[in-house]
């Protein structure tokens, strides 16, 4: 299966872990809901201040969508610096390297 | 089983797709081979001239050890402009939205 990746990242000043976990648990459910929406890890540096996601999605034009919408609703949430990037995968070195869901 | 992301792009003017494939197949091998590795999805954006990969790993010191030695190699490419992080996976929200490897 093709698979197009999102790659999302942001300055955060928390919260972490748990209570990261506990804010945004509707979040992830409403994230698991999106059109062509595959998966989502959910990032985090605590040193560096730095919160985001990795995700993959079923088409490009899907994984566009996504990054837009989330970009928008992130800056409603005051989130600054975001930097999002829509990626595709190289299939072949991705298969060597035992990437999941391809 | 935890998973540490490794999150790493740079500028790339090619080569893409196959011919990327055909460049790297040795380096993708010997990727597999590193300490506590789990996976890697090759990126690319062919629009934006941008290259890199999202990697799992078994640990955190693991994953710094990778990231360290890969970014010393990408420079020996002549390679600039890296932009890599180590990121901690938040767990209940990651397997709220699927994430896989956890």
């Amino acid at each position: 299966m093709a698979v197009t990746l999102v790659q999302v990242d942001f300055p955060h000043p928390g919260p972490w872990g748990d209570e990261m976990a506990a804010a945004f648990e509707g979040l992830a459910m409403s994230i698991a809901q999106e059109p062509g929406f595959l998966f989502k890890y959910w990032t985090e540096d605590r040193e560096k201040g730095i919160a985001g996601g990795i995700y993959g999605f079923a088409s490009r034009a899907e994984a566009e969508a996504y990054l837009t919408m989330h970009s928008a609703r992130l800056a409603g949430f005051g989130v600054t610096g975001i930097r999002g990037l829509v990626l595709e995968v190289n299939e072949p070195l991705s298969r060597i390297d035992r990437a999941p869901v391809l």
